[in-house]
Order: structure tokens, then C-alpha cells, then sequence
């Protein structure tokens, strides 16, 4: 026992993260998150501090900052996304490593350019135009009228239409493409019936262009449906294998494009679709 | 029409711009797009490269960047987010300027905490463990199955329930909340009987304290509802004022909080409801 807490204390370092932004945070948390996530031996507290967008919430950031540093042991690191000099230079008074996303980049980027920037905060994730948050919203509701075939109806409006068996990922994939992108959609089940007569549901067959497969590998689909319903036979790996094995079969037959969700997160499988697929986004 | 025109060109200049990574793309697109809002008066044309993980694709990549620059008559920005050195080597060559992320603060980061970074390709955006991706999936599975009200039953297992009148953001909010933090959020309107009676709808009575309100600016909603049914009764600017008057006045006497969703992303309501409720993320 003793040995084991000695190698955890040894091998895993824990250390406080910051992220401080005078929005959402959303962009400081993705960068830090993408750098943290190149150190596997270190256990990293992640703190968000959004709205840091006065001189009194900076200091306020830095006291929580400092508290963290002097709890740990070992000064926390900070990502910032803060448009404002003044609340930066607060920031960076911080017992941390300050790492300031728009410090490091705005400067090369207004020389390329040749003018200042705004320096006007909030200007990424802001509502866009009228248009752009129609086309979002009309998107989200399209994928969730269509979500699990619960409605054909419509079906000729979709951009896409994910196919794949129950517990696939095909309904978190679908709303991150019309959230991410605002793409419009559906998604349809292959259930036991479909794979046994190995024929699409017929409300596909005239959208067969449109058709992109998900599938997964029998031990992973098997554990998630164990989460949903243990002991089942819908869960059991025997019959996780068979409905991969015909779904599998039914899509080449028909020639439809498949990816193998297994190791891959809603993020992952989204944007491959995309690429694969040569869809348009309508966001950016 | 001349000036316009002439107008139009001095002050609209137009630049390419390619987010390059050797994943999904999303954290160069999220840096870039948070850096290129800061300067309004170019018009950026946007560009995801995904996936280029393999030096004959770092060698595409450069092609297609090298001939937008040719086009343009002006070298185009590139945001990436490339582990591998050689591939980013290559990248280096476009005729561009490359600002690249790893390379701005790994380094950084490797000196502060004293250990080499793994420089493993696709950390980010990863799938994570089981039960993270059953947490996600069980929110979002949730917040489908509790949106608009539509069933009543399962709101004891509800993080959240946001209410308020029909279009003012309830759907897209609850299921970022589901789909970025893991928490199971429902959404429930406040029908013209609720606020003509001035009273909740009874579903709601038990779930007080996890109530949080949505409002709009009337001009707003009369908008988004003239999308959905012009000229309707539903879309008119009076009912859509009156609406929202008895449903703030509604909100403000049973004591619930709630936010003016008008100028806010999806990002930044759900970010903002996150931050003033004190809920805890599941997801990181």
C-alpha cells in the first residue's frame, strides 16, 4: 500500500488550471484543455472564471488564483483570452504562468494586416446576424423533429440522414452537425427487422444519396447498452455482435459510407462527416 | 454606384484564411475565428483543413494555400494546431503567415512543468472514458426527452429546467448545456393560459429552485417568430410584447431568475446560466 501512494504522489502531479476570460471562457477552456491534455502524468484541476471583465473581478480572479498556488504548493498555470490591457497586466500579477491566447497572436496579426484590432470584447460566440442564428435554431429543431426516424415527413429537407443501430451515436452526432454547423440532420434507426430481411426502412429508399452509416464495435455498443438496460437481450454481446455484423453487411451492400464510432468523440465523428462527405457548413 | 463600389474595395479587403490541423480542426477554428472578429473591416474567407496528418497532406495543404494566395493577390492566414514537426514544417513553407499554436506555448509549458509534452496527435476532443461519454450521452438523451415540456415525469432528475415563452431560446440553450457540460437540463414553456392566469404551470410547482427564466426583447422574438409564421397572430409585435411583459412579470413574483436572451449566443447564455446558477460541469 505504502508503495502504491509513493508512486501516485511521485507520478501524478496535481496542479491547479485557470481559465480566465472576459466572456464565456469557451475559447480559453478548448485551448488550454487541447494543451493540458500533451501532459498525461500531470492531475490537472480545471477552474473556469468567466466574465472577468473588470479591474475588480481581475483582482478577484488573481486572489482565487494565488489561494490555489499557495493550497498546491506549486503555481497554477492560467489560459486567458482577455481583450483588455488593463485587466491582463492584473492578471499576470498572478503567482501563475499566464499564457494570454490574444497577447501572443494579435500582435503578429495587426502587423500582417496593417491595422489595430477592435480590441472589443466578446466578439467570438456573439449572436451573429438574424440570418446566421435562423439558419442555427431551424437546424437544431430540424434534427430533433428528426431525430430516431420518429418522422418521415420532411425527410427531403435533410442534408443528411445518419443510419446506424440503436446506441450507435447517430443522435449526438446529428445535433452537433446542425449546432456546430447548421446542417439539418435526421437521423434513422436500422432496428432487428431492417437487418434480418437486410433491407433499408423504406421511408430511406428515396434518399439513398443522403444515407451516411455509423456503426461501433460490438464490446463497446454492448457496455453502452449494458449502461441502459443490464441483463438485457438488447444488451447482450451475442446480439450486439449479430446487429453490427448485419448492419455492417446491409450498408456495404447497398453501398452506403460507414464510419466506426468506437474511438472517436461526437466532435470526431461530426467533423470526418463533414470532410468525408464535402457538406457545406453554413456557420463558421 | 461608382463610389459604393470604389468604397466597397478600400474598405472591405478580402483575405483567405485556412485553419489547418491533424485533427478535427475545431480548436484552430475556434482561436482563428476569436482572433479574426477583431479585425471588422476585412472580410475573412474561411477554410477547415482537417486531418492533415501525413506529409503528402501537409504538402497538399500548402498547394491549396499557395494558390489561394496567388488568387487573392495577398498571402492568407493560417491558424493551426499541428503536434507532429515535420508536418508543420511543411506547412511553414506556404506563402502565408502560419501562427501556430502548439508551437506558441508547448514549450512554455514543458519548461514550467519540467516534463516533455507527449506529443501525441488528437488528445483534444478525444472520446475520454465510459463513463464521461455515458454522462454526455445521458444529458443529451434527457434533455431530448424533457424539451418543450413534453414530459412531465423524470423532472426530480432534472439539473435545471428553463421556462419562457415559445422561440426565446429554451431548446438550443438546453441542449448545449447537455452536449458542452453534461447536465441535464429540461426546457418547459410558459403558455398564453400560464400567463393570462399569471400562474406556473403545475408541472413546475415541485421543481421551484430549479427553475431559471428566459426572456427576449419583443422587437427579437417578433422576428424569429415572423420566420416561423409570418403574419401570424402568434408572430405579431403586440402579442410577442405582451407575452413577454406577463411572462417577466411572471418570473419576477414567484421569485425566478432569468436572462435577457436577445443580444446571446447559445454559448453565452448557457456559459452565462452556468456561472450565475453555480451548477457543477460534468465535462471538462
Amino acid at each position: 500500500m505504502l508503495w502504491i501512494t509513493l508512486w501516485k504522489l511521485v507520478s501524478f502531479m496535481k496542479l491547479s488550471v485557470f481559465y480566465v476570460s472576459d466572456r464565456t471562457g469557451i475559447t480559453a477552456e478548448m485551448l488550454g484543455q487541447s494543451l493540458i491534455t500533451q501532459f498525461d502524468s500531470v492531475h490537472f484541476q480545471c477552474h473556469t472564471m468567466p466574465f472577468v471583465d473588470s479591474e475588480a473581478r481581475a483582482r478577484d480572479a488573481v486572489a482565487a488564483i494565488n489561494l490555489a498556488a499557495a493550497a498546491d504548493g506549486q503555481r497554477p498555470l492560467v489560459f486567458s483570452t482577455l481583450i483588455d490591457d488593463v485587466v491582463r497586466r492584473i492578471i499576470r500579477t498572478a503567482n501563475a504562468l499566464v499564457l494570454d491566447f490574444f497577447e501572443a497572436f494579435i500582435a503578429p496579426l495587426e502587423s500582417e494586416l496593417g491595422i489595430p484590432s477592435s480590441h472589443a470584447v466578446g466578439k467570438s460566440h456573439g449572436t451573429g446576424d438574424l440570418h446566421t442564428y435562423t439558419q442555427r435554431i431551424n437546424a437544431i429543431n430540424f434534427c430533433m423533429a428528426h431525430d430516431d426516424g420518429v418522422n418521415s415527413a420532411g425527410l427531403d429537407e435533410a442534408e443528411i440522414i445518419l443510419v446506424g443501430v440503436s446506441r450507435c451515436g447517430k443522435t449526438p452526432t446529428s445535433l452537433y452537425l446542425a449546432m456546430q454547423f447548421g446542417i439539418k440532420a435526421a437521423n434513422y434507426p436500422l432496428i432487428p427487422e431492417d437487418l434480418d430481411k437486410q433491407q433499408l426502412p423504406s421511408a430511406l429508399l428515396p434518399w439513398r444519396k443522403k444515407l451516411w452509416g455509423l456503426s461501433i464495435r460490438p464490446e463497446r455498443l454492448h457496455q453502452i447498452r449494458s449502461e441502459r438496460r443490464p441483463n438485457s437481450r438488447y444488451a447482450a454481446l451475442s446480439n450486439c455482435r449479430h446487429e453490427i455484423q448485419a448492419a455492417e453487411a446491409m450498408l456495404r451492400a447497398h453501398g452506403i459510407p460507414f464510419l466506426e464510432s468506437t474511438n472517436m468523440s461526437i466532435e470526431e465523428l461530426s467533423t470526418t462527416i463533414l470532410h468525408q462527405t464535402g457538406l457545406s457548413r453554413h456557420l463558421y
